[in-house]
């Protein structure tokens, strides 16, 4: 048997301890039989504009309260797929961010040893880059990646390498991701240079602008997405920021002019098939959203890619 | 003559008492002439998630002193076609919910026995079945019913019947409205099981996904509900849930992935010439909507609705 | 050996599974050798005014991460003495208030039968009158009861009986509780009528308006507590209303003029000794604080009297 | 018979049209009977610093709906003493301040005219000053006014004469009110020159700093205040940034360290006896108030006014 | 040498004194050098609805610190070709409008015989007229309009002729703009009267209704826009209330069914070419944004229209 | 001659460019005269709780637009005394707390080489080490500490040295501070064990518990300050969690039951005579603050500390 969520049919959605999906907490030991696990990364050290995505976990797994367990489109069940969990927060301070990357890293690699597909919710993008590390395992992953800024940056602030706006730059250096096999949508926002998505671009990423977004749409785009990403194992990281902050103000970098939340969920529709091996959801900084409506977004698309993992288990 | 609202070109708009539309409050024992009656019905007892829509009647009314006179694109002048006036509140308590669907559907029968077209604006949706019971008179109505949800659950929290989860189930059990001629536009949101929608289909209701309205757009939906409903009588209750979050944050049980205020505003505008004989706007909840965006939509909507009523009146 | 909170300053304020205190969640089922239980009543359904005490639960647990082990002033160290846990939400749904009612009795009667001292997390102050038919074994128990309203009328909303303007009076009249062991602190606020508190004087309750606690102090008006309540079982219920709305906005009948922070502190200092078997913390509304202040007041309030209960448990 | 409010026992405080402490709404034209007349003045033209007074009126009538009937302390009960009325707003239009200022005045005048004595709330502290153009009949007036400022400058803006910093300049020069007859109490705040009062203090205003108030207490400022005004007709001005912006944020020029909410409305109480022919509670800015506690500390403010002034009709 | 905005990527965007776009502040007596003047107008003395629009330039501009420094789609860099700065605010005090107008109209005088190119932050929309006063220089300049009103209403509230509902109207009386050259794009929301925009139709305005927008689309209208204004000089205009109040809640006339933020970056994309010789951008109220999302997509349609400033300078 | 603040009185304070007190912005390059300087620390990686300090100074220096020039108590005028200036922000990055706190310490010897004394505004708590290094000049200096922490914990999060929870246990260790001339007022807040605070009893500290402050006044505990101070050179820190969170509601460690704003205004005017050489207010965390309430307190309490810095300078 797998765990299901409480159902808010039975239970009103407002009562209870705040869990993902209102599923059970089962601590990593504890853990065995888990197939994927919602982990929270409450950590903003690599934030180098607006802080508060330390605050992020807590407010989604309240949000996510009000999701239910159908899919309403594709019709997937994810907890009858999948033995699902909320394994808690990685136990990360945010004082030394070396120190935390390490701790970060440390977690997935028990999370990956125990067999466990990692579905996580931020804290800033840096997250990324340690999930990586402790997943890759000697492989590079494909990437899908949806957000406003390629966090391709070699340095921010003069002097740091390792920041939210540098994650992928270390990946593809450290032989985590396969450039080739990336893919970057939603990306806009005026540049520091005009060059500065050259690198990108020689690396052989695939980028779609937000305006080739809305122009060619989202099922077209899913379409090119399967043609870079392929059958191989693959990774998918969604930053709250790809919305327009009109939908999720709650971020660190907040950018104009972008997706709307149904655009988004109809974009990782079109990712089904693709063999994901992880994913996170990043950048929800609560204290930048009076409303709460960023958290509700990130549930939201947590429940989309839930599915989409579900669906490709080797067991499913 | 009839009633016209302080126009804001002359009293400025956030001066006066808040009555809907700036019209003349007329109590219903005085309100032998009018036409249309604006009601607020300021009850929440049927919310199994997010309180608050029993404060929706007062921020509509203040945010309707935004409106004027007459619509920019059809050009209907509603204020010079029917008599209209805010009839105030129904009086309802918050407490025992037997009680408050009996208060409400007694106000909705002296309102119809009054000849007044009522335009409600709740209050959550389990206040549309005390209103359909008062002025169905025997007939089965057609439904247009704007929302994220279908609402035609059978119980609630496990042993409810009556609550904003169930109206239009109710509604159709007890005959109020037919079925066949019932059309559900927005639906959208995870299920709690793979056939929480069956019952509807089963009925014969039409029920037009946030995805299937996206891709045929307003005006082909808007043909639709023309084709459903038919010449003979029909109801408009219009769930501000409808909207995405970022239109309406304020309400009860917010779904991401809805539709823009502009596409709703639209698509009412493509429903002229149905015999509506009521409508309401519910589940405006202010408290969860720091900005008011919430109320200022639904009375942006209330008088796209006031013009569809006002040019459908048996005088006009 | 008993339960530890998560400690701050070990694992950050903001990770982790937000319980009360950052205790372990411990269902009641498990709950053999819990001295104290901290309990969520997510319930709002008696609330004649502003709605949303419903989310009061969670917002507390979430605050009360804030707090830490030992008491500041009398040095007790609560988690030493006595084994406490977070129970859970009582499972009550928000429609029918009778089943509702009866739904909390019945857990509060389970928490009784463990011999659990129940610390209770409302929710609207009703829900203090099941607890009572719960715990009261029989005996008619003292009454400390901080709070802007006496709660003590005979009906709301010209027929209701069971709001959250009854309990106590309800209460008497079930011989829960013993008026003339009664004391009301920090009563103020414009009346109904001039007899409004004809009634609750006239059984012997001591009312203590807000202008006498302020004139004669925290310290004098804990000595006319120790001297009404004496040495019998009691019981002690914090409306967070009695705190001035600067300290406390969220709530659902804000009076102007109440108790600073510190003062309900220190009156609740002065409360040691007393033989409580129960305590609760109602009326906390978060959607009406968008600074969480309320929630947080809550918090430390329910810190300040899980030291008092802990330290009055036999075994202490 | 007297005009009584909607009682908060009988309707539900949300519910209903927002009308001054839930009085009927009674239009000048129609107010011969009128004792007292609550009149909203929603201009802030006069304001130097951040705008929103003109949202005052709107705000403080919804909030109004929480006050009740009998005064808690006093025992007054004004809707038996003097028949209450909300006479709307004075119409007056945001752009010329000139042409404003004689609205008011004009409206005033008519009050006058009627016997009724007037109550206001505002708006920005210039309205003060058509008001008492309209009421001084000739006299000059004692003057309580409890403020942050003494709002006795000259000019603002280096040229203008007529701002929220000039009025009771302004009223000396008119010979409307007697500055030996003059007290201001809660002045604060640093001063653009040590001499910024001095004209005040030559004109033989007694000034009471907030420092002053503190240590004296309400109690005997209160009897200076007596002392001060005398049996002679006097006017009663609260400017809400008295309180302290914990208290009252929503205002347009905050000033830490100001009165807490239970000390203003005991100031207020020891003013029983005296002769006020009108009274005006400003200054309230929602748009600066996300919780609405400003509001609600004004709605009470009025309340304790209103009994003052009903105590000291000439029928009473 | 240019001015160069502090970068995000040296120094963090939360750091250091707010100017516009992190650009040197240049007081006008030393803008010698400067070709395009960044400018704040603090001043909303013409809003006949909800005021704080003279906040708007101190809140654009700490937004402004989100900005980079090329665009990202078009590839200009404004800061290589054309020299920019902050030139501060316009000194102009709130309370007598016609003053305030003069001082404007005086400012931009001084800046037009620098030959600098401004770009201002209003305040309200009034605003432009002064600036239209101060540097059309006898000619009858094309007039690129993106609002959600009209603004050429003849008076507001019965007798004011100079509101924030007027300036075109009397910016064409004055001869300072030429009808047939002028274009309102977005325009919505209902009408006083079905003839609002006969007066405008008649002179020969281009009027876009937010519904020909959404059919036809940005690059359509842009088009459109071309062909309407051709090569001489223009002025570009834009009313943050074009976009819908989910994107830029914080306005005085919000109305609801806008543009959303993208579909304004476009629509600015395609005027590339156009003469224009200044430009604003208005009515950026921020007391009414929670969140701070209205600044914010000021702030980046400020850079999109610098780039489409700094292309057509005469050196570029 | 001296800097002046732009005068509230001449220019609105909602316009121009926001600087502290609205004194001219001198870089530290050009800052040869300046006497005191006033300088923003945009930094919050010390924080173990909720984040957002680094955003302090910005509002800061918004809310000062609100303050004056002259005492109004203590009659000092700063700006005729002593020539002051916003030095601007320190440059300093969000990653690396080593560099950062090198990057303050740097800045501030460059403050103290040219004798200036720096009233910081942070940044959170950490900000205090960094300066007493650069200004210690070997000396062991008195420390005023106004503060709801002691601060002086030896680790924070398991291993943690450099925290908001530790500098003054560093800077004694370190000799820049003397533990006998320290005294720290406000303290308060349940702690993690009950030796938390030992180290500092054992160190000489003398602790005000905000109990002792309440129950003795400001008044006599500034005489034990002068006291426990003396004449020797002294620094001054107020961290605004001293005031309780209904006056400061945006700070990173919230504690329940702290003093008033006039409170602490009064206390500090106790301190007149203290040789202080320098001061700060810290851990203003805007994004929990929605009214901005914190940053106007902690604006308030810049004056008055700039008052005491002034009166004690060498030339004054």
């Amino acid at each position: 048997v797998t765990n299901k969520p409480l159902s808010g049919a039975i239970v009103p959605r407002f009562a209870g301890l705040a869990t993902f999906m209102r599923l059970p907490h089962v601590p990593l030991q504890d853990a065995d039989s888990i197939d994927i696990g919602l982990i929270g990364i409450p950590w903003d050290g690599g934030t180098t504009n607006r802080a508060g995505a330390r605050h992020g976990p807590r407010q989604v797994r309240e949000m996510s309260s009000l999701m239910r367990n159908v899919h309403p489109v594709t019709g997937v069940k994810p907890y009858e797929i999948a033995n699902c969990a909320d394994l808690g927060d990685v136990d990360v301070q945010p004082i030394e961010p070396a120190a935390a990357l390490a701790s970060i890293e440390q977690f997935f690699r028990a999370v990956r040893d125990q067999d466990i597909v990692p579905l996580s919710v931020g804290g800033d993008h840096l997250v990324s880059l340690p999930i990586l590390r402790a997943i890759s395992k000697g492989r590079r992953l494909g990437l899908v990646h949806i957000d406003a800024h390629s966090d391709t940056n070699d340095e921010s602030l003069g002097r740091c390498r390792y920041t939210h706006g540098t994650p992928f730059r270390r990946a593809i250096e450290e032989g985590l991701i396969d450039p080739t096999r990336t893919i970057q949508i939603g990306i806009r926002g005026s540049l520091y240079a005009e060059d500065d998505l050259e690198w990108a671009h020689r690396q052989g990423i695939r980028i779609v602008p937000i305006e080739e977004f809305h122009d060619r749409g989202w099922a077209e785009v899913g379409r090119t997405v399967q043609h870079v990403i392929g059958d191989a194992p693959a990774y998918l990281t969604f930053d709250i920021d790809a919305l327009d902050p009109a939908f999720a103000p709650g971020t660190g970098t907040p950018e104009v002019g972008g997706m709307s939340a149904l655009e988004a969920q109809r974009l990782l529709r079109g990712l089904r098939g693709l063999r994901f091996i992880g994913a996170d959801v990043v950048e929800v900084s609560p204290p930048f959203d009076p409303a709460g409506n960023t958290a509700l977004a990130a549930a939201t698309l947590v429940f989309e890619i839930l599915c989409l993992l579900a669906e490709k288990l080797p067991q499913a």
